[in-house]
């Protein structure tokens, strides 16, 4: 019996987003100037973000309508598969059924188009002329530079230097539709030059990057800045994923057991779970939701849940999230997209609330867990999402030691066509675990602000 | 206006593949076997193929059931979306209508996958313990890999040095589904070893992965050989592609006036193209037939018709084709995938009986067409899909030259992600165009056998 596909007919292509905000029992703590450790309001944010953007960042209303604009291009990918990986179930022996959302049959090949294309069409909206962004592996950043080619918008993407130099196809990728790419810490800003002149040597780091780009950002009237995660209205957009997903798995019959997400700025994540524990929150069938982290970067396990910067600068605002403190630079390890010192604030919340059980998976598991789904479903995982898979795995496993059958979902973010660098390491030996003392995490954890603490 | 994607349902994907030979007026001149210089009967070819598909090369029936076990896997990404490129139709200015059917979609990114699934379907059927096989540029190889990890057959790979050695992401492709790869020409066998002998620093070629592949192969009673391209099965199980194009333009309310494909070997060009030229050849519409070849590698448009090898060393049969002598390596140019010294003997044969104009064009012309058709539809074609592109582009420029509104079709066969370097090398200036002489081709000729000629 091979994999089956569920599909959905393009009229079935959500009409809005879901904002989660609607169902919270209580609301997250709200983001701080950085300066003054004030609530910020809608105005403060307004040289960084369209103003749409920043109503929907603050937003309580359960659906947003989706621009025609925006569905219109949805549509060259979505709605996206969902597949029953019955290869996979074979292969592991397990009574378990396993359901994967496919978001790599995106042009980014990366759930990241998402939330680039309403981005990009916000500020269009707005008569914004160009975008500054960041990106750690490369994949935000080639949806965004996707998404600008498209509406006409200028993309600049400051990326986080190591992977400027060890992943050149994803910059080529975003060099080939117009984007400008520079590699961060760069000699183009305050926040750039200050690292470089204390750390010449630096390979850069999301916090550097989004400090760069916020820099600029903010001094030129005509752009504004964007993020790919972490934010409210990323996670807002990405939920079309676990929309879908709800009406693909009534198609089946089913419904999810255990949801496995990976988590690194918590857009995927979001993306796949939010629906689905909204529909809790308001009464629906339980479900466990598993947040796997790479343990180079464990912010949920290790974290501390408290205020702390966005960047390593200190320009964006500080939110509550579970964080490893805002100077933390993550060992190397390959999941290039999953680097990021903190957590989305409401994915911190909802940890906090108990709707989401974080765990960390060592980089060698997620590996030979993408090396077994290659084997059996024919698509090779990216890096970050090995970690979706491994705990999928895990969770598949445990159900063929107790002989029960459980519904498992879980997100493929992406195809990892761009990351086979990393899976020759891992075939030749050259990839390793890695695990953060207490001490090395309370060093890390120093230099949070006192604010709100 | 953006993009419009025209999907089948899962129902509609076809249940037979379409054999031109059925069809045809004349039938193509017999292959010889390379030694007696005689025709070919089934039982020649016995020790290198399967009876199932040795029977499909020569049969003329219509229609050729496709196995529900091969349909059950094709269904994890066919039907195939087709696309009206209406982005690009407004970059372009032009009154034509664009459409372009995507196999980017598939597990290894390319329409190869359409005919690994059988083949390794007929061969497990068969008993058969491993196939052997040739890849250029990898595409074919990496599909082989997979269909055989689906169905549990070993697959090992003659990949031409050249792509082996600049092309290491591809080659991970397919050793991490358990695939052996091995640098053609290599010492593990007579052909191989000859070619070291006199040229030690051969770059290899297609031929000569194909004679390495094919004596591997006859001396084990386990094995069996494949090919990816040429040979009248492997064109056959690829008219699935121009079926479902049928159907989708249906949808559409629309038909081409022509059809654009590049040619290599000629399967995806036959896949895209053959459905049409047989509905024309029973009386149906008339369509022009472009077949866009790479000037660096000119069979249709520099070649002889004649009777040649299909290898290097001289142990495939002999047929009648579109060559440019069993010896020829080509210059050295990106698109690994159409680097084939001749030329289907089907698509050859068409083009003798005036069904299709073959024109070559040159590689900056079809990066610069692949470019903007990344920036306008947003997927960054593989360098031998920038052939098919470059082609419709010229053929909707001239629409707009004369304002006749044109319906053209092309097949977009494969995503360029593992061939970002070859963008980068256009990008900075390092690729350029070529042009063999006569006196060239004259002498790439003069080895032809004499037979049949």
């Amino acid at each position: 019996m091979d994999q089956v596909k569920y599909l959905l007919d393009e009229d079935r292509l959500p009409t809005a987003w879901y904002n989660i905000a609607a169902d919270l029992p209580t609301p997250p703590p709200p983001p701080l100037h950085p300066v003054t450790g004030q609530p910020i309001g809608p105005a403060d944010l307004a040289p960084l973000f369209p103003m749409a953007l920043i109503m929907q960042e603050v937003s309580t209303e359960r659906h947003i309508e989706i621009p025609e604009e925006v569905r219109s291009i949805y549509r060259q990918w979505r709605p996206t598969p969902l597949y029953r990986a019955r290869r996979l179930e074979r292969a592991l022996d397990t009574p378990a059924k396993i359901y994967y959302k496919y978001e790599g049959v995106s042009p980014a090949g990366s759930h990241k188009p998402n939330t680039a294309v309403p981005q990009a069409y916000y500020n269009k909206q707005e008569g914004v002329k160009r975008i500054i962004t960041e990106t750690g592996a490369g994949q935000w950043g080639s949806s965004l530079a996707l998404a600008g080619s498209w509406f006409g918008i200028e993309i600049v993407v400051y990326m986080v230097k190591v992977s400027y130099q060890q992943k050149p196809y994803r910059r080529a990728l975003m060099e080939n539709v117009g984007a400008t790419v520079i590699a961060s810490p760069s000699p183009t800003t305050n926040a750039g030059r200050a690292i470089l002149a204390s750390t010449p040597d630096s390979t850069g780091s999301l916090g550097i990057a989004i400090s760069e780009a916020v820099e600029v950002a903010a001094q030129d009237p005509d752009a504004r800045y964007a993020l790919g995660s972490v934010l409210n209205h990323v996670l807002l957009h990405q939920t079309v994923i676990g929309l879908e997903a709800q009406a693909q798995l009534e198609m089946a019959g089913d419904y999810p057991d255990i949801i496995v997400g990976a988590t690194g700025g918590g857009s995927n994540f979001a993306g796949i779970t939010f629906p689905f524990i909204g529909a809790k929150l308001r009464g629906g069938r339980d479900v466990r939701i598993v947040a796997v982290e790479p343990a180079a970067c464990p912010s949920l396990t290790k974290g501390r849940y408290a205020y702390d910067y966005g960047d390593t600068a200190r320009m964006a605002p500080m939110v509550k999230m579970h964080t490893l403190g805002h100077t933390f630079v993550p060992s190397g390890f390959h999941a290039g997209g999953l680097r990021y010192h903190g957590m989305s604030p409401m994915v911190s919340h909802l940890v906090q609330l108990g709707h989401i059980e974080p765990t960390a998976m060592q980089q060698l598991e997620t590996f030979a867990a993408g090396v077994q789904f290659s084997r059996a479903e024919g698509i090779v995982p990216a890096p970050e999402a090995n970690h979706a898979v491994a705990g999928a795995i895990r969770e598949a496993l445990r159900c063929k030691e107790t002989g029960e059958s459980r519904t498992i979902l879980f997100n493929l973010c992406g195809h990892g066509h761009f990351d086979m660098q990393a899976y020759m390491d891992y075939h030749a030996g050259r990839l390793h675990d890695f695990e953060y003392s207490d001490e090395e995490v309370a060093m890390a954890l120093a230099g949070l602000p006192s604010v709100g603490a």
